[in-house]
């Protein structure tokens, strides 16, 4: 197996992974195939809907011959799909029906008689809401399981994936997945997923998958289980999974419950059909609720599936564009569940900030709305920088000015005006202020940076908004930290700063003992007055 | 004709435009089809797109007959299109071109020679950089222009469009749209909108619009010019916009540029086609950079006019559903000026609200994620409400309580414990108690209300955010200003109320005259404490 990283944006990925039965390239979306009989034909979905990648549960086919006394068969046979069949072991199973018994040897065997290109070793499932103590055996027992597998395997062309466990003890997770992330698997997965993503606790599921990653060895690929849904997909790519499988398609058709990517809706409320798949066009929204049930399963999940395709097909391209974060601000506005966990991700602005390319082929802008956009690791490479920068030497006055409407912003009227008339008086003293420009999302732009990316490929919705305006201040933080200035003029539009920012910045300053003036003014600013009556040209 | 309204949601709706050819169901877009040849032919709009609403540009059909010295005929015969037709006047080509001479009566005659089933008279566009003079001049041209055109109309059974115009000049627009209101027009067109948002001026294009939309009769549809892009299209009907045409599925192609619902994409940046029509399912990206330009000029028109076609479908069935207020904030994360155009609705908030329906059909859930959310016409009903609101008499003590998990809020553990213990200490006396749950996006909700749709069916992103709290202060003010406290008591969650509101809350009673007593706690909250501290029993 090989998996090779092909391009990046925040900490998503797209890769390739090479399997026996061909190279799938990630994203990827597996659907979860009955292997009975699926509502759509194995051949449609290589066919039809070009999915080369699917999944079966291998203990539902152990169980099946077992029951028709058949013999075990290549499951590329039995499925009649030649493409890339990976095989979860019945763990899933275990947890929902508790019944079941299997030990991780027989499921090693089992698959490989299957002839899986990838397969799941058995893990134990850690429930929602398990007790610390539950959740402990469960890790410990993934683990042996893991140890017991890793040493039965005699089949390498196989891919083998080492699942992680551990439900909401992050502390679990991390052991966990240290420990699996040190045996030779060639995918990891995350068990657990479709339990808090049924609650809505896309938070949780951030926070578990962010620990996973963060111990799990880099360069392998992840793969999330039971994921499926159009809206949380970005995001889960975002986190750094590669892979997916879901019955969601199906599952939601049986359900009546029609895919967008904005939600679903559910069948009794849908009056039209946006979308441009095959169904949709050919179908509307009334012939659908009077048709028949197994006729209408098909079709809409046939149509759930398409809306899937498009949406990994949508990330994939905001890959390519580095607009991965624009499509989750979006995805955000679907569910104040999934705004949450967007805002969730503040908590890991390093992560995110330490896997985003810095640049990548054309240039592009960033656009800038609400608050949540202040996470994005641009904004966090930006004031790290301004933390770690000592080019500021010998500047001793710090002057904060508001943003025009140019970009660069030292190409503005307003500040080639003010420089021109402070030379004049000021002459060589000039150098001793510090020019920087306060603005959304970057808080401060020295001038001397505002030509390089993005500083000055950005646009913002400007406007008061004390949300938004606290990077203001955690810029300001940055920057004095470690320049030595003693005075700060700010220059305070009132239009683009609140009284409560200003107050703050002023805490700020004074605190780092620094002497602040203040200059306010509405409307157009008044350079002359400014010079007058800061006395800049006297220091 | 006649014009009926099936639905509504916002200042939008869903209507029947009866025409000579056949009914439209409205919002509609007309693409717009060069009469000589177009890049999609007109047969297979209808067929293979279902559209049955074309336009044409009636001064073009003009132009080629005469220099083809032939006939004018039926304009269904010459396009090969036998359902509606709509043609414009020439006005706009006057506007770009300038040379083009034409007048009223005769722009009437021509289009009655078409056939045409919907017809503009000829109007007089004003540019968006015009002078108020000049502007004031397009207006008075545009009436008299009208005036002569509804004289020299003969063929009633024409469908007659009667154009606002006025630029950016408010003023001028509210006279125009009440002039030509006046008239016997059935449709009303506004003009001129592709000049801002070529320039992305949405803030002005949706002051624009409202103030025709305000000034002209309500129940004749308005059809904007030259809209066709699906981040704006929402917005535009929201505003109450029935009708659009555009030529950009056609345009933006030759541009290369492949839409999307969340903007454009240029092709050379565009690796995976992120749609399910069939030119996106047949070819690839690669395979489209490659062909040749013709080949590929049409294949781009026809996945943009699918895009466009889905985006009309998404308006229609959120108007259904009731959550075209949800789109427009999905729309509001495409761009920063489409962001500040959602913003700029809180100008009109009134107007919103007066058209929204109070409630319709199935019961349905309110998201709440950033403050732009603040502005959808359910909270300004509530806020009006608590204004008007006169129920509360007798009441002394405002109480004003942090949301819990629990909908309705009265049935949440904490508030029936307390309850219950104050019950036993004050009996009757608690009459005097106004329960009030601060929340965002409704401000607050007097316990008495909250079982009314929609103050349980809601959802927010709890978190404390300056932004969406100004809510809580409205609401405040709303309140008080009818009922006579004389002690109010906040009892804060600092988790959901900031430092900032907290103290203009205290602001805003006191100027009321109202004592205030805070109770500050963080994470659980001591019912006991709360009583004893705030001695309520003692009053």
């Amino acid at each position: 197996m090989s998996f090779e990283i092909i391009d990046r944006d925040l900490a998503g990925r797209i890769g390739k992974l090479k399997t026996k039965s061909g190279n799938i390239e990630t994203p990827a979306f597996f659907p979860v195939v009955n292997p009975r009989e699926n509502i759509i034909a194995c051949h449609e979905i290589s066919e039809k809907f070009k999915i080369k990648n699917i999944i079966t549960n291998a203990y539902l086919i152990k169980r099946q011959s077992e029951k028709q006394r058949l013999e075990l068969k290549d499951v590329h046979e039995l499925l009649n799909f030649k493409d890339i069949i990976m095989t979860d072991s019945g763990a899933y199973q275990i947890l929902m029906y508790g019944e079941i018994k299997l030990e991780a040897e027989e499921v090693v065997e089992l698959q490989e008689k299957l002839n899986s290109d990838i397969a799941v070793i058995l893990d134990v499932p850690t429930p929602r809401n398990a007790t610390r103590k539950i959740a402990e055996r469960t890790v410990e027992m993934t683990i042996r399981n893991a140890e017991i597998s890793i040493k039965k395997i005699k089949d390498h062309k196989i891919i083998w994936v080492g699942p992680v466990q551990g439900g909401r003890y992050l502390k679990l997770i991390e052991y966990c997945a240290r420990r699996i992330g040190e045996m030779p698997f060639q995918i990891h997965g995350i068990g657990g997923p479709t339990q808090y993503m049924e609650k809505y606790e896309f938070e949780e599921l951030v926070d578990i998958i962010v620990t996973a990653k963060k111990n799990l060895p880099l360069q392998r690929p992840v793969h999330l289980f039971g994921a499926g849904h159009p809206i949380i997909l970005p995001l889960l790519v975002a986190l750094g999974c590669d892979t997916f499988d879901s019955a969601s398609y199906a599952l939601y058709a049986k359900d009546d419950r029609y895919m967008t990517p904005h939600g679903t809706i559910k069948l009794s409320r849908l009056e039209y059909l946006p979308c441009n798949c095959d169904i949709c066009r050919k179908y509307d929204a009334s012939e659908l609720k009077e048709m028949e049930k197994t006729e209408r399963l098909r079709l809409l999940a046939e149509h759930n599936l398409w809306i899937i395709i498009e949406e990994i097909k949508r990330i994939k391209q905001a890959i390519k564009e580095g607009t991965l974060w624009e499509l989750l601000e979006v995805k955000g506005k679907t569910h104040p569940q999934m705004y949450k966990a967007v805002k969730r991700l503040e908590k890991y602005r390093e992560y995110l900030e330490e896997f985003d390319p810095i640049t990548k082929g054309e240039i592009r802008g960033i656009f800038y709305t609400t608050s949540e956009g202040l996470i994005r690791p641009e904004v966090t490479r930006h004031i790290k920088k301004l933390r770690r920068n000592v080019r500021f030497k010998g500047k001793e006055i710090l002057l904060l000015l508001p943003e025009q409407n140019v970009k660069p912003h030292h190409k503005s009227m307003f500040l080639s005006r003010l420089l021109e008339k402070l030379k004049l008086k000021m002459d060589r003293r000039i150098e001793k202020l510090h020019f920087c420009i306060y603005t959304v999302p970057f808080g401060l732009i020295p001038i001397e940076l505002d030509e390089i990316y993005p500083l000055s490929q950005y646009e913002n919705a400007k406007e008061v908004d004390a949300c938004s305006e606290k990077v203001i201040l955690e810029a300001v933080e940055a920057l004095t930290e470690k320049n030595n200035y003693k005075r700060a003029i700010i220059v305070c539009d009132q239009k683009l700063m609140s009284t409560q920012t200003l107050r703050e910045l002023r805490k700020i300053l004074k605190k780092r003992g620094i002497s602040v003036e203040i200059f306010k003014y509405k409307g157009e600013m008044d350079v002359e007055k400014l010079i007058k009556e800061q006395t800049l040209y006297y220091m």
